[in-house]
C-alpha cells in the first residue's frame, strides 16, 4: 500500500530544515515506513562527510567548495543566524532539551534504513563528488525521486 | 478515501507563505476534506495569541520571545519586506482587492474544523507555551503529523 | 489511478527553485504522467514573458511590476546571489555541463503538455495581467489546484 512510503526532498541547505527533514524522516522509519531521502542543490551540503576530502576539481568546483558549507557542522539557520551565532544556539538549546543533534539523526536515519540519494545533476552543476559525501549515499536523478515519490504517501519538499 | 484528506506542515513564519498556508486550508475545508495544520520551528509564530501573555520563562525562552515575531499581525515577508514595510503593503492590497485579512482566514479555519497542531518539539527549543498559543491549538509530534499524513490525498510542507 | 499525476505549487521566484520544479516536471512529463504547474505569489515571475508589455495598472500595480522580477531571465539565488552575479554563475555552469537553461525548460514543458495554471488570486494581489504571461498559461484558483491535487500521487509545494 502506498501508506508505507514516503520521500522529501531536502533542497535547502538551511539547519533548522535539515532538522526538520530528520525528525521527520526519522519519525517516519520508526513506524516501519521505507524512506527515501533525496538531497538536490543547497541540500548536498547537508550529507558532506566532516573529514577533508582530497578531490581535483576545476575552478567553478573550488569556487562552490569554498562558499557552501563544509558539512553540516557549518549550515546556518533560515532566520536569525546572527552572522553565525544562531546556529550554535539553536545547538545549545537542542542539548539542553536532550534532542539528539543534527549530525546523530543523521546517523540514525542511516542505521535506520532510511535512502539517502544525492541528486546527480546538482553534484556535477556544484562540483560536488562522491568522495565528499558520507558513506552510505547513493546518487541518482531526478527519475530515481519520481519513482520513489509515485508509489509514496507523504512527498514533500523542504 | 484518501483524497479526503489535506495536511499542511507550516515552518515558515513569512507573511505570505502563512497567507498561502490558510488560503489552502480554508479551500480545502470549504470542499468538505479534513485538514489538519501542522505548526513548527518558525510557524509557531504564526499562531500565537495576539494579547500579552504572563508567562515564566528561562533566559533563552525570553531571548527567543523577544526575537520572534510577538503575533500574526507582526509577520515579515520573505521577499520585499523593505524593513518592515512591505507586509502593510502587502496587506494594504489585499484589503483594496477585498481578500481577507490573515487574522480572518486563521477564525476561519478554526470555525471550518481545521485541525491545528502545535510542534511541541519546536515549542520546548524556542521556549514558547501553550498559554502563549490561539484557542483551539492542540499539541503534539511528529507521529501525530505523520498519522495525519499517511492517510492524506495532499501533503505540503510550507 | 493516482500514480499519473503530479502537481507542483511554484511559489518562490528563486531561480534554483524554479529549476528544481522544471525538472521535477519535465522529469514527470517524461514517463506519461500528467504534470499541473500551479504559479503563485512570487512564482508569477516565472512565467513572465520576456517582451515588454503595454499594460495599464494602477499606482501599486506599477510599483509591484518595479520590484519584482522582469522575467525568469531576472531571477535571482536563494542563495549565493552576490548582487546578482549568482545567477549567472549557475547558467554558465549549467551551460558548462549541457543542462537547458531554465527558459528551454519551460518550451519543453509547454510542448510536453504540462498544464500551467496562474494564481488569479496572487495577480489581483501583485496587479500582473494575462498579457504579461507567456503564452499557454491558464488562469485559476486554490479550488483548480486542490482539483488537481487531490487525485494526484505527487503534490509539492517549491
Amino acid at each position: 500500500m502506498s501508506g508505507n512510503e514516503t520521500t522529501l526532498i531536502v533542497f535547502s541547505d538551511d539547519l533548522d530544515k535539515a532538522l526538520a527533514s530528520f525528525v521527520i524522516a526519522n519519525g517516519a522509519a520508526a513506524t516501519g515506513k521505507k524512506v527515501t531521502m533525496f538531497f538536490t542543490f543547497w541540500g548536498l551540503s547537508v550529507i558532506k562527510r566532516r573529514e577533508k576530502v582530497r578531490t581535483s576539481k576545476d575552478f567553478m568546483g573550488r569556487m562552490f567548495s569554498w562558499m557552501l558549507p563544509r558539512n553540516s557542522q557549518k549550515l546556518s539557520l533560515s532566520k536569525m543566524n546572527f552572522a553565525g551565532l544562531g546556529p550554535g544556539m539553536m545547538r545549545g538549546r537542542m542539548k539542553a532539551k536532550r534532542i539528539d543533534p543534527l549530525e546523530t539523526m543523521i546517523q540514525t536515519a542511516l542505521q535506520a534504513g532510511v535512502r539517502m540519494t544525492a541528486c546527480q545533476m546538482s553534484m556535477d552543476i556544484m562540483g560536488v563528488v562522491k568522495e565528499e559525501l558520507i558513506d552510505g549515499v547513493e546518487l541518482g536523478g531526478v527519475a530515481t525521486y519520481l519513482e520513489a515519490a509515485s508509489s509514496a504517501a507523504v512527498n514533500l519538499f523542504i
